[in-house]
């Protein structure tokens, strides 16, 4: 059997904030003391991890003064040195301090929003320093929980004038970088703007550079929504958008529960894997996880690498199901294949299939889905 | 009080498939007979309605003849002249027939799918004689139940081939239409395609006639998503794409109930009228939905009835709730008004915001917005 | 139109907890400052509740000094004396601080469960004094994440034991206090024990002393996994066990939302509340909500006076529905009352049901579930 | 790697009505022609099953005469002495046809509930005739969709007074038989009554005769709920209460999609199957699943074949985790076993609890679930 044991060319990354998270929630407080930073970039270096990403306040206090700033950015920047490590993407804490309460672009307080893109402004100056070429946003508190206090239509010009702002920012900075945006249905607002990966493809399309904006799609939020994450990406991906991905895992309708990856929904995560290395994704794999509150420090380890060796596993069982060569007669039988033809031949026009006579009974058939279906369980369980 | 009367100008219109449905599910038999179509214009008519819409194998049978469908259309025409009800939208059946059980535009079998473009094409034709101006579609077939069995790109490529095809056709014909997509998550197919209004509006941008492309969203889909339907209905108001709008109850993630606008969830009902009325969609007021199998036929016209009811009452409240000089002030203490203000003033750059300073603990503060729910809920009940 | 101003006899009661919370969330920290409990007691009494209730580290710290939680509970009584609010119930914290991490009753950890029992008993004592005759016991960290790491049998048994032993402290200090189970499906642990209603009322059968032990349900919870709340408050009225009952508001599957009564599933109020009213619930009307943390303190009240107003309109409106006669004709017409009508009659036989004959066609007619249905609408809305 | 070829020691069995399911719904019509009884029988002994179980209208028509109806039964016994298959359940088709609208053993008019009472007692006896010794209930139609048109408390006694007569009925009769009842959320009812394994665990503590009376608990239905269906099952296994199981797959919140047994929550069927076998039910694996409408016969015996083979394999995995050395020393690290122990040590009193002092910073540390549930997983992965 295979080693499956992460290395720099899998591309693994994880937020500073998923192993850094010390399990305070709504009903408790934290069970873990705060990690430092350099410590994660050196744990994440040692398990096989390609990068790191991180918020700005993941790495200095939202009230840090300049030098405060500039001595925990340059411990980072150090450890990343002595590990070697990437930072591909980074993001911004508009959440976290309760002058977001009512959120940050689209707050109902113009100075809010203000101080908002400042933030974000001031963070992409360090993310293209630090090598980034992805920068996220989670708009995690743009929304609300009540109708009236919230004007869809003036959040959504208000999101939009601020993706412009930034897009038009990182341009004139001449900056190599590109904003994935991270749908969530709800928590902690009731109702979050950009609930899934559809409404955040549409609202890309409105911006004036959509060709800078892509997604970052979560397992787990789509899952929230009860949707299937594996297809929502693959229409990302149709999209030309799938920029790039936060790898977790969760048990549908729920709170956000951030399990590792592979955790939760196994064969959404098994369907997921085999459309990202089957549909040409290269972006990082992206680990956006909470090792449960359970856990002391080693199982904050524990199960980043968990992450990392479900991942590989399934990368394999996936590779294996597309050779099979009885899958692939399998799929011939379910005329996979044959949805990539088009529907209109080469020079047939509309009439051709208007004028044309169907006898409707001996079109309907069986597809031997089922079939198809138990011979991707037998890779997944590695039993072919 | 009101007399919550509907007459034309309320432009309420019902599926024929609705009060039509007769009781047939998963688990048991029809409960009620056949409803003769021309008996169910003139009841609507009775009762108020607009208008009707429906599917084509609503009125004529799938394998009926050319003859044997004249003759249906026939009888539906001479009740919408005897009572004056419009078709304001009309769709087609790519669902009841095995043979659409992989799908209509997206079947893997080519031929289906050839079949499915045709009879769209034949009853865009009907539609377009009896006056539609929306043609709707629901592609409750088009996903799959398994990963492997579908691929979703290609599908995507077929479903585009087809609204396509169908958008020069219409073209050609010189038709006054627009077709307006119905996304669903989920049932009868494990996950559909286009899941959400933001999937369908994202599809819509990569159309060849984009203009000509629309949504008909639909209350309880997108609550089976656990999505808020008013603010999903604000977003597709925002992108010009709410062409028409399927009204009915929910539950929640659950089966798709189709219950009587306003049962399910009724304040999600008022913020969706409330938002219908404050922002100007003036296309008709479209009921979909089923009356329960426990009902007989004076059930399904009790049930009819309460749709509409339940919005006049609703529209009244609503318009209420935005006149009170006490909401006008709550919505400004909330800052609600404060959001449709760009957050760079004219003549600013991006600098200005960059280079203020920002004392985030005097920026942050509450919004009252339980004080200006609570008036909702007031008027929502009656109680100003 | 009635004045729906609450008073003592309306037996409204909230949790010190519920005004009390500071706004902090697994993603953000405190959005408000810590409420003096004093201060609470005389603005709740100012708005017409009867009474409040608390958790032992609601009133002092889990780690204070005898003399430390003595000043803290004078300072309670004191506020209690001079606004005559009173105290019906008392429940302990069991998942705020780190060592409940893996639950209290049924941690792995022995010592923490001996721990766990030792924190009730003392908390019940000062109940007793405070003259709380309901004793909540909601196990928000009994659970897991994953399987293999409970022993869901050796849980139970643990569970059992727990409450057995402080059942028998109750009963030999002599105090009169009863116990009420307080169901969650999950948050903040992946699964909790005794998820439902049901589950809890299952265990309830098990115990030593069934008779002191009963319920009290949430509304949000039992919605977090899509059951009718009203149903389910049913089926414990039904078992003698509704003895108490935590009022508030939640938007189906998905992360906790505590709302204020009314907001969330409004027509699920309306039917709570004809429930509670009409079946002769008497006890405490107590809310378990939590101002959102967009509001300052203004808010906190003007949500926690919106959820008493709330239920006082429903309660008008509930009895205005059972006292129309019309609704009385509709009840009678759906043949509500014959379901109390035992299906065999004084002195038949099951042979007299097995030999008769059965016409099923016959036996096969419509409800008029939607005509009675709309009226209970019209009667919510205020329209009869 | 071992061979998964189902035999009749593991007891299997399958619904006739699971394999028999003709493909209509809501939506669409019949997909597949009807199967003949003891073809299905004949097919289901080929591909390993233990036996068969049936509604009576599986087997005859509801309004059969009694020489149809034997003629049919006839058939039935035929085909099982020829095959040797068994009937260990069997139950009532009290949802088909219409006159169940309103329920069974509680609809609103008492005079179906004496014909349900009568139908299931006759089936009783043919399910006595055929040696089967579960009589499963699943009232699927007992339930509403609005509150006024179900009184709660009257259901529950109907539901109880049928179940109490039946129980008469069976123990008059001598028949070796026991009751189990499925419990189901909702659809095809807006509500069903006992939703949940805790509501029916709950419901049957009520009955005359307790011992008498069970569970057939079905994956599908508790994770409709959101609920763990393995923690459901394992309350249910302490309460003595497990007489039947039905196994299939489903995705969280949604319409009962009854997959077959592993699709859906793969994870979960682990979790399952491991407790199932560690904790000694010895009753049949009933599958009770629906073959998609997308398949013709052949996908029929694929899906069934692929339920057993998915059991078979995942019976191995889970036998493995339990014997690996590093498993045991992970669940001793996890304190697992520490969960049996008594809190109250042999002799002690809560005394000793209550007087003792506890360091709870010294108690709290983490309990390494993570390494534990990662075991767990490469032994569903087949990894070690």
């Amino acid at each position: 059997m295979t080693d499956y044991t992460p290395t720099a060319e899998d591309k693994f990354t994880f937020g500073l904030w998923t192993v850094g998270w010390n399990g305070q929630d709504v009903f408790g407080s934290a069970s873990r003391p705060h990690l430092d930073v350099a410590h994660s970039v050196h744990k994440l270096a040692e398990l096989g991890a390609y990068g790191i990403t991180f918020h700005d306040n993941d790495v200095f206090a939202i009230d840090a003064s300049d030098a405060e700033r500039q001595a925990e950015i340059d411990k980072l920047k150090a450890a990343l040195d002595e590990t070697g490590l990437k930072v591909p993407m980074a993001t911004t804490n508009l959440f976290g301090h309760p002058v977001f309460r009512d959120g940050g672009f689209t707050s109902n307080d113009r100075e809010v929003r203000r101080y908002s893109i400042a933030k974000v402004a001031r963070n992409i100056d360090l993310a293209a320093e630090l090598g980034a070429t992805t920068y996220v946003m989670w708009g995690g508190r743009e929304g609300g929980e009540s109708h009236a206090a919230k004007d869809i239509a003036s959040a959504l010009d208000r999101y939009r004038e601020a993706v412009n702002l930034l897009g038009d920012y990182v341009t004139e900075q001449g900056y190599d970088i590109r904003f994935a945006i991270e749908p969530k249905p709800n928590e902690p607002r009731g109702d979050i703007l950009l609930p899934t990966i559809g409404h955040a493809l549409a609202f890309i399309n409105s911006l004036d550079r959509p060709e800078m904006v892509g997604l970052n799609p979560e397992v787990g939020h789509e899952e929230m929504a009860g949707l299937n994450f594996a297809s929502g990406v693959a229409q990302a991906l149709w999209h030309g958008k799938l920029f790039h991905i936060d790898l977790n895992g969760q048990h549908g309708p729920r709170f956000d529960q951030d399990l590792r990856f592979g955790a939760g929904n196994l064969r959404g995560a098994f369907n997921l894997v085999d459309l990202l290395e089957t549909k040409g994704y290269d972006g990082p794999r992206h680990f956006d996880f909470k090792p449960p509150r359970t856990e002391d420090e080693d199982g904050v380890w524990a199960s980043a690498a968990g992450c990392m060796r479900n991942y590989l596993v399934l990368r394999e069982r996936a590779k294996a199901f597309r050779a099979d060569p009885e899958v692939k007669a399998a799929l011939e039988a379910s005329q996979v294949e044959e949805l990539s033809v088009p529907t209109l031949a080469e020079g047939e026009t509309l009439d051709d299939i208007r004028k044309a006579t169907y006898d409707i009974e001996k079109l309907d058939h069986g597809y031997a889905f089922e079939h198809l279906d138990q011979l991707a369980m037998d890779h997944l369980l590695g039993l072919r």
